[in-house]
């Protein structure tokens, strides 16, 4: 298998992107990647979206996008999974370079979710989880969180105000992204006051939906190396896990088996440990998968991560700096799109590029990407080194 | 890059399944081909599928059949390029095998289509063609390829009757294949005076949907090889490639440039020529996708391909037998699963496996799948050889 490199980033602002088309938007991400790489075409194209079908009315992206921006004739399709579908568009992009099959791949992520009624996004998310077991009943995604998060309290013996650091942390790193859907500071009186959704999940345990693209170009680190300007940003490690879809079929419910798993491939691949990681994207779709994600993946304790956050560690200049560039609270959340986000910003925190965000000497950074309820995980770490 | 074989096939009728859900059709799919290949675990899931948001209200389909199928902890994810999703997971999985990082992987392709109002089904496949520029002025898809056939028979001089051996060959060969929608021959008549869909497209041209999935087993052909009984089927060649999405774009209408550009990668990789194919699972979706399809790949000059049909050169002791278990047009075309079935039918008579369908002394087999009206173009050829 062939080392690969990422070579090229791009991506929107997230926001509502009334005056641009889902092509547009993944166009100008797609494009303005090649040319941070340097490179005017591509073998491949590897579209993460989940939800153009239900609320866009389109299908087949990668010819729709392809097309769009003068690559027709290579090779151009869709992934989808959920939440998820970034991070599998990225690692099947890798894929098809580290086979050998191709050199320039590019994985992008795209969601154009403002356009329609929330009633719509809300019955859109839901085909993550089960249909015929979950949706069916009428519990939508954010309950589904709920249920799990009201357990955590439970077991744990933690308050909801506890989550607070995760939220506020994270709005204020979004402030140094230019990109970023929020560039507000919140505090802890707003976070213990916030509107309930879904108790005791509020309005500021949850991240914002919106329209954007994210995008990488691929390439075989061994070709490239030499004509690369700065650092070369090497993709170390790869992994992806699934779990039950339904919550009612996990033997342990606050346990995320598939970060886990993931992550553990991810670490072994690039030879690393938890410890040695600089810095964490995580998916914090919600305060409590936030706090699920650092447990399962080695950093935190099993029901200690709320500690983590109050002590301060998940900041900038802490023991695992998260959510460096606004995470899905403050960065925002257009679904299909965010698992590339969040390789954009690995890169940028790589290369030295995240401006007052940056984390010191960072060399090992690692995105984890969520798909479902937990039911569709995948995690990538990258580094300037070897 | 690792040779790959296929160890394992599997696969339900095509049929109105009403008494299955959308993952116990996979389902079966699935176990059957882990069943056939011996093996009780896999490495990853690749599922290829179209419409499942738009129809079954369901996506996330990587957990939802990894879960079904008792793999949770595995690599789960869905590919999706319009009717060609089947050959993406195909190709996909290809990738995961021979680039090392797993050993088994499944590809499924699933669609059920048979519970949702006709209606629903000519919007879903509508969100195939390009949203912006053709859908939105209310052209469908069997509409979009009837204009196609109109140009076809004004530029090459044929009446639309010297299409009917397409037909009439799939549905002769379909009576030996029971997983086959349709086990009923048809006759010139039957087709001359078949009712007007789309001018010049008749019922008889086109092919049904249904429900149904299918699958196969992939695994690295080196460690395989001495295990195996009967024939390895290596995989010997895979080739995708993208054309404009909205037909008005293409300078030359009647030409599949996709079909080209992924035959000609997939006969680069095998090593052959179009003259060493012993058989062609083409994407008989419509007649004249048929006859596109050989001119394209190499099989007939340009507008020359109603003359092979007519000439039953098509046929299964013919020049270029096609279309062997039924094809399209009368095994049936569960949109999204069609290109995992055409992958087993290639398999079936490349082990001998195809009854009176046989195709004497087959060692070269190729499937080609087609996504969109010509946007996305996937071929693989199989072989026993080397």
């Amino acid at each position: 298998m062939r080392k690969v490199a990422v070579i090229g980033i791009g991506q929107t602002k997230i926001d509502e992107h009334w005056e641009k088309s889902l092509r547009e938007l993944a166009g100008d991400a797609v494009l303005s990647a090649m040319q941070d790489a340097g490179i005017s075409h591509i073998d491949g194209l590897y579209v993460g979206n989940m939800m153009s079908a239900s609320v866009n009315k389109q299908q087949h992206l990668g010819a729709y996008i392809g097309d769009w921006i003068g690559e027709r004739g290579k090779e151009a399709i869709r992934l989808e999974s959920a939440c998820s579908s970034g991070a599998a568009a990225f690692r099947t992009a890798l894929f098809a370079v580290a086979s050998g099959e191709i050199d320039y791949a590019v994985a992008v992520g795209v969601e154009k979710m403002t356009d329609s009624p929330s009633s719509e996004i809300t019955s859109a998310l839901a085909t993550a989880a089960d249909g015929d077991w979950e949706t069916s009943m009428g519990v939508s995604f954010v309950a589904l969180n709920a249920l799990i998060m009201q357990r955590y309290l439970h077991d744990y013996g933690w308050k909801r105000e506890d989550f607070a650091n995760f939220s506020i942390n994270a709005h204020k790193n979004a402030l140094n992204n230019p990109y970023a859907r929020f560039h507000m500071t919140i505090s802890q009186e707003q976070f213990n006051s916030s509107a309930v959704i879904c108790e005791p999940i509020t309005l500021l345990d949850t991240s914002p939906i919106g329209d954007g693209a994210a995008a990488a170009v691929l390439a075989p680190a061994e070709i490239l190396a030499k004509n690369v300007r700065g650092p070369l940003i090497r993709v170390a490690g790869s992994g992806a896990a699934s779990d039950t879809i339904a919550i009612h079929s996990r033997k342990d419910p606050l346990w995320l088996k598939a970060a886990e798993l993931s992550s553990k491939a991810a670490y072994k691949q690039a030879g690393i440990q938890p410890q040695n990681v600089d810095f964490f994207e995580y998916h914090d779709a919600f305060t409590i998968m936030a706090a699920l994600s650092l447990e399962a993946s080695g950093f935190a304790e099993r029901g200690q991560a709320p500690r983590l956050a109050q002590d301060n560690e998940i900041s900038l200049t802490g023991r695992i700096p998260v959510a460096t560039l606004g995470g899905l609270k403050a960065r925002g959340h257009p679904v299909g799109a965010t698992g590339m986000y969040q390789i954009t910003e690995v890169v940028r925190q790589l290369r030295g590029q995240a401006g007052n965000s940056q984390v010191d000497g960072a060399r090992w950074g690692m995105a984890q990407n969520i798909g479902g309820r937990g039911s569709n995980i995948i995690t990538h770490i990258l580094t300037t080194e070897g």
